[in-house]
Order: structure tokens, then C-alpha cells, then sequence
């Protein structure tokens, strides 16, 4: 028997990380609708969206209204925030838990913004003090925690420094994003055993692109490590941001099915999935990297084509 | 550590599963033109046709031309055959591999040819008498042996008869082909545990199909048990037989990219395949479903796009 985790919980990153990568903006009516779609599919954890600059993210500039408008959930709805701005903004619209980022990979912080990753951190921990005297609970993650588009590889001891910082500032809950698309799972399997090995405390979250087709092998091999906790989009929306056109995270529907199928139990309703990602496809207006929704089950007589 | 083969030896299946299932036929010189350049980019096995009716399977009526064109080869060049018609045709043109096939699922074999696997397989002695005499090696593979369109689950004991069967006419080299795209890694790990306990003496095989998006991971999972050869498909051609449209095999780009990454040999070189993988893409006319065609290995100054 493959050693594999009894229950699984996801994060619908969709109205998030699906969205932002998307042409077509999606209006505040449909998010909603999104939104409590997922909640009565059984999600327990949805990113709901961010507080970013709205000339920088203009697909998610309603996040605040969208948290006004879905009031009380029996789900937690994080969004991701840059700074001490984005914890103002949870603040005044009722977000209850935000997520700090950082790139680990040094070359691209320092591209990105001329600082290396600790000195991004700096401001961390005004947002820290902000979110707990409000209390706003606070996660981070870590984005290619495993290669980056600059180096091959990652040193491990700046992975290990940003996690060390973010426990400094009181943030236990940490998410290892490999947004280039770059893990494969032998790397994956390591970076996961060390990390919960030397961090016992540490919730851990993984959030894995499909850009190179490796995203279900490299969250199959954190689940082998004994992670429990993963990033998924709608209709597998999303993307690289080094390569336009490339594939998005791994999708809702094929990790349900997968889950599904190997006894894993999730909370999650399949067929809901399938419709919402259905109802996604329709409109953003393109084919999306779901396989579950372009191929569906295969069983006889299930009418899986959309 | 995870526990994974130092080394992989795949076969190339593009020229026979690939091409069989596009529109576009491709010319005996393409055909031979992809053949040679599989062998020098370190194949060591290669599908290169099948003798199937030319009625049934058009696109490679001209395995025999192929054959003859090619000669001598320091790879294996194996071929799909039905019948004994497929024995004669091998002898007639220098072929010396061919391999046979049968459905794992009753249900398959009886809607396609109101047989039982079992009866089906009633005519495979005569194949593999034939061959014997003729010097030729035999192989042999069970479609659908994870799942199919009518069964939930396979029993095992359907699986093992087949096996039996083939050993029974001294078939020792067999391969498991998830060709509907069912399998599961938990379930893929099981199987491959248990038959290469049971049966030492043969050489396996794994056959994935990416219909659902879990090629890759099912390939893992079967490396974890111990399993070191696969078949792949360049630009990940192919196709799930039941579902019009959906993904291929394996693509060959993503599964060479994938083993060089985690440091397992292959004797292949990335850089090669992905040329012939473009040269694919080029004369098949429509996007394929290969990753690393998409997207490239990501490294900065990497010119990825084609």
C-alpha cells in the first residue's frame, strides 16, 4: 500500500490565482455566486481574492465588496495582502485571515523589487502587528521554494531563513507555491519530510502549478511526505507568470477525482465541482487545462463532454 | 529520499499509438525520418507500427515499407500485431518484435468481439509458435486493467488469468496499458507491487494514458513499486478510444524532462526529443498535449515557445 494521508483539505484559489491570470474581469455578481457555490461544495478554506494595488490586479478590485456581500461563512476566506495597506483593507470589509508572500528566490525579489528576500520581509512585521491587534489571523507562503526561471535551484537555507522570519513574526501557518512551475516530486518529497521534520509546529500548505505537467505527481509526493493541505483552481485556471499561455494550477476537478478515487475523503462534492468549473469555462470564454472537465469520468453512459 | 529507480528505459510509441490516432497520415519518409532520429537521440526501444488490417488502421498500413526501409538498428523496433496474419507479415519484412494485445475488461472484449479475454486469447498460441520458429520475440499487453468505461474496477483475478495465459505460451515480457486513462497512483502502486511479486520471472511494462491528467503520477507510483520501463509518445500523441478529443500517452518531452530532473538515466537526449517533438507538432498541424513543448524548461534566456 502507497503510504497516503486519510483526508485531504483543499483551498479553491480560483477566484484568486484563477482570476487574476484572466482577461475577461468577472463582476462582483458572479464571484458571489462562485463563492457560495464553492462554500455548499464543501470547502472549508477559499481564497477569496486580494488586496493588491487595483491598477495592478484591476480582475480583483472588488475584493473588499465581495467580503461585504458574503458576510458570515462557515468556511475561512483568506486573501492575499502585500503590505500593511492590504490588513487596513481586511480590516474594514470583515476579512477575517490574510496571507503574506515572499519570493525565495533571490534573483527574482531582487529583479522584481532591488530588495533580496529579508529585506522584503521587513515590512512583515507591521502587517503582523496590524492583523493580530485586529484579530485578523495571518498566513504566508513562500513562492518558488524550489527553482526559480534565475537558478536551477533554490539554496535550502533561503527557504529555511524566510520561514525563520515568518515564525519571528508570530506566522505558523506557511504555503510553498511553486508558481514557475519548476518542482518535480523526488525535490518535492525532500523539501516537505525536512520541513516538517525541523518545523513541527508549522501548518504547511502546498500550491503547485501545472505548467510543466507535474502538478498532481508533485502534490502525490507531498501527500506521500505527509502533507495533508493543497492549493487548488477552478477549471485549472491560472498560469505562469514567465510563460504566457501556459498551464494554471492544478485543477479542482481532477484533484477531487483523484482524491475520490483513491479513498481520500476531501468534504468536497465532486459532481459540484464539475459544475462550477463547468460554469467557469462558459465564462472566461476559453479551453481550460481541466482534464476532468474535457475528458470527464470515462465511465459508460456519464454524458462527460462539455 | 524517495525510493525511485537510478535508471528508466522507455520506448517511444509515437509511431504506432501516436500517429494511429491522428487524422493527418504521415508519409512513409516522415515515418523514417522520425524512426532514425528516435535512434540517435538513445532509444533503445521503439513501437514502430503495428500489422493490423490497413482498413482498420490506415495510417500504418506502411509498417512493412518501414521495416524494410529502415534494417538493421541497434534499437528494438517492435510492432503491435492481432492475429497470425501479423506473424506472417513481421517474417516477410525483417521485423523481429511483435507484440500482442487483449482487454483486461470481459465487458470491452465482449461489446468489441463477443469474446471472453480468455477466448480471445485462444488464438495467441499459434501467434507465438510462429514467431518462435521464426526467430521473432514476443511480448504481450493487457489493455484496461485498472478500470475500463463498463467496469468500476477490474478484478484482479481477471488480470492474473491474462498473465497466466501468456506465460502459458511462454509470452515473459508483458505491459499493462491504462489506455481509457483510469488509474489511479495508489491503485497503479498495488498492482505493480503485487505483480512483480507474484511473477519474478517477467518483464513489465507500464502503458499511461494522460486522459485524466494522471499519467505522470501513475508513472511515479509504478517507479515507487519498482517498475523501470514505460512507454511515452512524442508531443504526447494519442488518445483515449472513448473519448474523442482527450489527451495521449505520456508525452515523451515531459516524462525525458521529468527523469532528467530527478537525476534517473535514460540514455536519452531532452534537447533531441524536444526537435523531434516541434517536428511532431509542426506536421500534425494542431496543438499537442505535451508540457514541456508548451511551456520549455522555463530557464531565463531560454528560448521555450515554438
Amino acid at each position: 500500500m502507497m503510504k497516503l494521508p486519510s483526508s485531504i483539505t483543499l483551498c479553491e484559489v480560483g477566484l484568486r490565482d484563477g482570476l487574476q491570470n484572466e482577461k475577461t474581469p468577472f463582476s462582483t455578481e458572479r464571484k458571489l455566486w462562485l463563492a457560495k457555490k464553492l462554500v455548499e461544495a464543501g470547502f472549508s478554506v477559499i481564497e477569496l481574492g486580494s488586496f493588491m494595488s487595483p491598477k495592478a490586479v484591476p480582475q480583483l478590485a472588488d475584493t473588499d465588496e465581495l467580503y461585504r456581500q458574503m458576510g458570515e461563512s462557515p468556511a475561512e476566506l483568506r486573501a492575499l495582502i502585500a503590505n500593511l495597506k492590504g490588513v487596513e483593507r481586511a480590516i474594514a470589509c470583515g476579512c477575517r485571515k490574510v496571507k503574506l508572500n515572499v519570493s525565495a528566490s533571490r534573483a527574482h525579489n531582487l529583479a522584481n523589487l532591488n530588495k533580496t528576500p529579508q529585506e522584503s520581509m521587513e515590512g512583515f512585521a507591521a502587517c503582523a502587528q496590524a492583523a493580530r491587534e485586529a484579530g485578523i489571523a495571518l498566513s504566508g507562503s513562500i513562492s518558488m521554494p524550489f527553482a526559480s526561471p534565475w537558478e536551477e535551484k533554490i539554496p535550502l537555507e533561503d527557504v529555511i531563513a524566510i520561514v525563520d522570519t515568518y515564525l519571528s513574526i508570530g506566522v505558523e501557518e506557511i504555503s510553498l507555491s511553486d508558481t514557475s512551475g519548476m518542482a518535480v516530486p523526488s525535490q518535492v518529497y525532500e523539501m516537505c519530510t525536512l520541513m516538517q521534520q525541523r518545523y513541527p509546529q508549522v501548518t504547511w500548505w502546498m500550491h503547485f502549478h501545472n505548467t510543466r505537467g507535474l502538478g498532481i505527481a508533485n502534490m502525490m509526493a507531498a501527500m506521500e511526505a505527509g502533507i495533508t493541505r493543497f492549493d487548488t483552481s477552478f477549471a485549472g485556471l491560472g498560469g505562469c507568470p514567465f510563460v504566457p499561455g501556459a498551464a494554471g494550477n492544478i485543477a479542482t476537478e481532477d484533484v477531487v477525482y483523484l482524491l475520490d478515487r483513491m479513498g481520500i475523503s476531501t468534504g468536497i462534492n465532486f459532481d459540484a465541482v464539475m459544475e462550477i468549473g463547468k460554469q467557469v469555462t462558459e465564462w472566461v470564454g476559453h479551453p481550460t487545462d481541466s482534464y476532468l472537465l474535457r475528458a470527464g469520468t470515462g465511465m459508460c453512459g456519464e454524458a462527460s463532454k462539455h
